[in-house]
């Protein structure tokens, strides 16, 4: 979609996406990758566009992981052939994954549960296509996975898998416990931990004779700060081509690194000029206080200028559906700035994957300039 | 659109809409309602759908509330033609207005500033048309409006609208203060404190030699318990149609008239089974912990089973994107019931219009039948 205005014109609420920073950001974890001889497969779970996954995939056809079929559908329609997706599959969506599979797309699922991999196998067998299935693996008790210590289990589902007629594809895991993390050195503990894990159990199907060829690990944060890849062939990661509030509060990226803002236009003042209303709410922002827990809450986002730049100590510290609050955080020793009816703001998102997903698309502008370069479109939905 | 499926045939995650208690919910109200003589305008910004709308309103075109200009350009589309926009107007919304009344459509405005009502009434001038405008009052500190004491303010936004060129309409509140209530006794204080504040704006309007034709009120809450709509000419509720737990944790309804539940499918088991994964995270029940205040925390929803009956103590205690996960309350002396991979459970939601708002559909059932009766289309964004 092509267009000729400026950022001062596009409606609000609306998404900003500044490509400048975004293809910065990219750069930045692609390099790093690439030094490490790993095969990148980026999650589109944040972006849900095709033209974003164009310009983070490696390759035209991927790879890439995705976190709904839907998102798999839709990238696979854009002509993307190597489709990970990486939630623990559910008897009914086989259906689905064999639909894609049968259009000639790679897609691979994931279990952790003998029961999911008996399904698997069943199915497998039923429709005659070998599903390529990875094993995930626990490695800090944060969501799903094969605890790693149950190694009994990780064989016996791997089993069930190649000998019950499904490709056993590999190993992968996932570690949220960096969200908790309060500093680099935290985050690369986590990222040890979760290569160990992953390498582990690979040596593990391996000695029983069991493929594993692929060793799949990471997270934005993993990805950015782990200092050794060693029997890792694959690493995944998602939010660092916007970032967000809270990737910069666990210090994986500076404030000023993060691509995605919410425009908004400034429709009041309230309680003798303390608060200023705007018309973005929760519905613009998303409902997400990720940064509640770390040692800045930055409420409901930052609130920078039209041009992008942070307007100091003003946050959105409040929100109903289509109403923000802004006002001072509750230390600031400053005056609210004067922001009268009808001035645009831009509100920097705690988290990039759920503020996105309340919009239908991302209007493009580069930094330093107001102009928008494109429009292009997001999907949502399942 | 309609279908020939039953719920346990939907793919998940999605929503689904009992039709039955969704007419009980509206019946309820408008029962009350009627029985004091007063127009009812509800809002739809919970359901953003054609087909609730229809059910809702008193008559094919309208009126409504609305809480965004996509939702009053959706609607009359579809034939309403009274719809107030009850968020404060940015001037950079009023070309959007101008269009829409052009159509016939007799949308009206809001604002809470003498700014807004001289950009308002300027624009009025210019174009010709004397835009209809109503005066958000202020009761309770909540969000927008001119603090009710404010009096002088009042009367120059009135003088600055009907001197202007605009129409002035009249007077609008909102209580937000119903959501800190913590009985029914407290809820009809907030009313009386909201209709003592518009009735006093209205008369003072009115004393001044300003017109005042409406005096609109409400909210769910306020609407089924107020005891006095003295002075009141219009009431507004939006999510009684639905409910959600917010508003049984406020005492306003039962969890069983909740009409709206998010379908999902167990897709793990871990922690020796004190916690069960599903398909369903924050993205298909929003970021909404509501009731995280109340007397008792719903987590991210309570958990029932297929037919919509509650399943003790199971509680959404966690989610991450595409992941939900289940457990019991930590009071609870139960063990986690027997639910294997691939079983279907239904989520009641804290929040119906932030879960809604993550779906594209209703699929709507009635209490009792597992039979999908039909498929209603919902719109999102701005």
């Amino acid at each position: 979609m092509s267009n000729n205005t400026t950022i001062d014109l596009v409606k609000t609420p609306s998404l900003i996406l500044d490509e400048e920073r975004m293809s910065n950001n990219i750069s930045g974890l692609l390099s790093r990758i690439e030094a490490q001889s790993v095969t990148f497969r980026p999650h589109m779970k944040t972006a849900k566009c095709v033209e974003v996954a164009r310009r983070v995939m490696t390759s035209p056809r991927g790879p890439i992981t995705v976190s709904t079929l839907k998102e798999a559908e839709q990238f696979a329609d854009a002509g993307v052939r190597d489709i990970l997706y990486a939630v623990g599959i559910a008897p009914n969506k086989l259906d689905a994954v064999l639909a894609l599979r049968a259009k000639g797309v790679d897609l691979s699922i994931l279990v952790d549960s003998i029961a999911q991999a008996e399904a698997v196998a069943a199915k497998a067998r039923l429709e005659g296509d070998p599903i390529p299935v990875l094993i995930e693996i626990d490695a800090d008790g944060y969501r799903g996975g094969v605890p790693a210590d149950e190694t009994e289990t990780v064989l016996a589902v791997g089993r069930a898998l190649h000998e019950g007629g499904a490709e056993l594809r590999g190993i992968l895991t996932y570690s949220g416990a960096t969200y908790e993390c309060r500093e680099v050195d935290e985050i690369r503990a986590v990222a040890e931990r979760e290569r160990r894990a992953a390498t582990r159990s690979a040596e593990l199907l391996r000695n029983a004779g069991l493929p594993c060829p692929i060793v799949s690990v990471g997270s934005t944060p993993t990805a950015l700060f782990s200092r050794d890849f060693t029997g890792v062939t694959e690493v995944r990661a998602g939010v660092f081509a916007f970032f967000d509030l809270v990737m910069a509060g666990l210090g994986v990226c500076s404030v000023d690194d993060i691509a995605l803002s919410v425009l908004a236009t400034v429709i009041g003042h309230q309680h003798d000029g303390r608060r200023i209303l705007v018309d973005a709410g929760w519905m613009a922002m998303s409902r997400d206080l990720g940064t509640a827990g770390q040692r800045v809450s930055q409420g409901y986002g930052v609130v920078c200028d039209l041009d992008g730049e942070i307007i100091p100590d003003l946050i959105m510290s409040g929100a109903s559906q289509e109403h923000g609050i802004l006002s001072l955080r509750p230390d600031s020793r400053r005056a609210l700035p004067d922001l009268p009816i009808g001035t645009l703001v831009r509100i920097l998102p705690n988290h990039a994957c759920a503020t996105a997903a309340q919009h239908h698309r991302y209007n493009v502008v580069s930094k330093g300039s107001r102009e928008v370069t494109a429009v292009w479109d997001r999907f949502s939905g399942w």
